[in-house]
């Protein structure tokens, strides 16, 4: 079958697509990425699709400028809207610890979500292949996971409100390649792409092509079809689990989340386990991954008699028993521990937490009132404000001049008077001039003294955007 | 903790042995099995065990003889009766076309099962460790599989009645050998084995080493952990399902067995392949290894309307849908469509379908009068045959002289007699002597022209044993 039809059938089996659909096209240039534009352009028509092209250039190296360039042409010659991001990855995943594949995926995951919600398209596409899910479940096992890192890469997840398809899973890279050598694509390889993420391509050009020579010519397929049953499977396991959840569950807030210990103590751990795993997706919004020990600690708890006991999880999710109930309520984890500053350059950007701050320089002369009253943005008049600036968390004896009221005020009082809850509060970065004066509790109030007024010529603007979520 | 310790938390964990249980060990003479056996002969007095020793020259090569003796001076050191056996695995494999692990696996497990009820132990232990469990999970996954494979090996298995039990399962290769040094073991390294097993030597000489160098060191340990999970994962949804095969089940006698239809289509696929796996099991005795095509056909099968329509799986396994049925009926696959001849020489032994067959000569003084009337036991006068036997199916016209009657009958005819299904009578071996008379109607009955008399001198006597159930 041509590779179009089974394009299509795959989109149809697995429900990615309704017509009128409005999707965005994460497009790297590589051959992935434009064989799935060329193939969405293809369908268009017929499924009156709305298609907008997304590309981010990580900054990895020279090369990429003219990448985002190639993109852009193919993009219009499609007739298509393209939306081009910039975003330093290598300091990104410098000053997070991240790997450069993990590092790259968050950054670009955060950038889709941000121009999804701008352009109101709940569908994001990913072009991944059947090599890739194949890749990433060998991954999953030789970094350890349980049934869900079996089933690979799945064509439909939901995150966040966003539905993120990968519509080529089931095509090879090799077909891929030359799906673009017939319709003349001319990808771009990314070959510093290629050099960074050192474990997959470990796994892809050395590893896996050795199983193939010597255990299996039909490896691919093998693992491609037992990640097929295993996302059955756990499917199946999961549905199981989630209606046992609700009758598990005794009380929801956005604050806490409690369910029954008896009906805990009462499924079998396989079960268990999923149950909690709801529950914690209920209350951070999506899922957390837990390993073996963290779930060795979850039963401990679940089945000891001590009440007041507790346990903490990855990103600050606490579990306490407490007479008959289990209670999950979520901290700030990090940031409550660690004192991290980081700097901003004006104009520049740096993430803290799960936080993206980006400083700027506007003419006051340009449209940029139409944004005021926006809690995400910050306006200062330039020529009060001594940079580079500072981003840390709150310190005690912190005080500053809030923005519309009299005189100076206690940040502490501050947070208590706009009821934030003590576990809140430590993440949210207070940004400060070169003296170390607050310019702004980012997110909620700016400083008065640096406020913008009538003889101000240059504008400092500063926003905050929330990275998490992955 | 010290070895010992940890074996005896495993046994007392996978609830592997009890007080006074009688356990029949492998020991092939290698690090693994020494270990065990040294083990187990630490705690012997404590659970007041019963061991016997087993060991199984493969005859792959000259020095198998060395090590059946080596094994037999170790266990006798121990205070303990051994088993020798010896099998020509090499021409076993070559005639069956079986690789030369799964070959030997077949082997050794036949001659366990041999033993084991000769001396009434329901208990065997083999010396597999956690680098074999994680190779297995490996090649598993390598040549396609499903939960049961990613589990790897068992620490406990039931099968026809016997009770597998692997007790170094959490142990490695590596803690083995040092324990073999610390208490002076000197195990014997088959290496005949080590250059046969090619697939699983390239994953533990070059593949796993690779991964762990290069990817992650700790990755047995993952590796094992994953395999636990699976391992309950899968017991749930097998719980699960047996609950619900016994609601599906509408008839089962020894021929066939009978599922709801409507039942089946409205169980969830997950389900719903399990339950045609209990099925199987039941009418077959043992697991039937079924590959991704085959739980398609079935799929199609169940969820088609067409009344009649059926499907053939491996070993002869057929599936029927009949008026709201689903009809499981059990043929003879292989040997019904080839005409498969045998040499079977006096002495010397032979496989045939799932039979193995041996001839050797006693002495008319001997004890075998003990052994008359076993239908496994076929006793001739020598003199009056002639070798090399030969072990076919039967063929249209054959006839022979059943022992204790006048003259001579069809074997159509004596089939129909002894009411032998048509569907089993293809799987019966005939033996004839080199003038292609039919000396045994193997596991039925004898030709009265070969009896012993009384001048008889020398004793041809003729074995036949199943083999099947693998």
């Amino acid at each position: 079958m041509a590779l179009l039809e089974r394009f299509k059938e795959y989109l149809i089996k697995e429900n990615l697509i309704e017509k009128g659909d409005s999707i965005l096209l994460a497009v790297s240039g590589g051959p992935d990425s434009l064989a799935m534009l060329d193939l969405f352009c293809r369908i268009k028509d017929e499924y009156n699709l709305n298609l907008l092209v997304f590309h981010l250039n990580h900054m990895f190296r020279q090369e990429a400028f003219a990448e985002a360039l190639f993109v852009k042409d193919v993009a219009e010659n499609y007739g298509l809207q393209v939306i081009l991001e910039e975003f330093n990855v290598p300091e990104y995943i410098a000053s997070h610890g991240y790997s450069p594949e993990e590092g790259a995926r968050k950054a670009r995951f955060y950038f889709l979500q941000k121009w999804a919600s701008q352009y109101k398209i709940r569908k994001i596409g990913l072009a991944h292949n059947k090599d890739d899910l194949v890749e990433t479940v060998f991954l999953n096992i030789l970094r350890g996971t349980g049934l869900k890192g079996l089933a690979g890469i799945l064509p439909l997840t939901e995150r966040d409100g966003l539905l993120i398809i990968h519509p080529l899973l089931d095509i090879l890279r090799l077909e891929i390649e030359d799906y673009c050598r017939k319709r003349n694509l001319n990808p771009r390889f990314d070959r510093t792409n290629e050099e960074l993420i050192y474990t997959r391509n470990k796994l892809r050009n050395k590893i896996i092509p050795e199983l193939e020579k010597e255990i299996n010519p039909g490896l691919k397929g093998v693992v491609y079809r037992m990640a097929l049953n295993i996302r059955e499977e756990e499917a199946y396991l999961n549905k199981l689990a989630s209606e046992k959840y609700k009758e598990a569950l005794l009380k929801r807030d956005k604050e806490k989340l409690i369910l029954s210990l008896e009906f805990l103590a009462r499924e079998e751990r396989v079960i268990r386990r999923r149950i909690v795993q709801n529950a914690i997706r209920e209350l951070k919004g999506n899922d957390l991954d837990l390993y073996a020990v963290h779930y060795e600690a979850i039963e401990d708890l679940i089945l000891s008699s001590q009440t007041g006991k507790y346990i903490t999880l990855p990103e600050g999710i606490e579990l306490r028993r407490s007479y008959g109930e289990l209670i999950f309520t979520r901290n700030s984890p990090d940031l409550a521990e660690e004192d991290i500053i980081e700097l901003l350059e004006i104009p520049g950007e740096v993430v803290w937490g799960d936080f993206l701050l980006k400083a700027e320089i506007l003419q006051q002369s340009g449209k940029w009132r139409e944004e005021r009253g926006n809690k995400k943005l910050c306006f200062c008049d330039l020529k009060k404000v001594k940079g580079p600036l500072t981003i840390r968390k709150r310190r005690a004896g912190d005080s500053f001049y809030p923005f519309g009221l009299q005189g100076s005020k206690k940040v502490k009082d501050f947070f208590i008077d706009e009821k934030i809850p003590v576990t809140e509060r430590d993440k949210i970065p207070l940004v400060l001039d070169k003296e170390g004066n607050i310019i702004w509790v980012a997110g909620y109030r700016p400083d008065g003294r640096f406020k913008v007024e009538g003889d101000t010529e240059e504008i400092l603007r500063i926003e905050i955007d929330y990275m998490g979520g992955d």
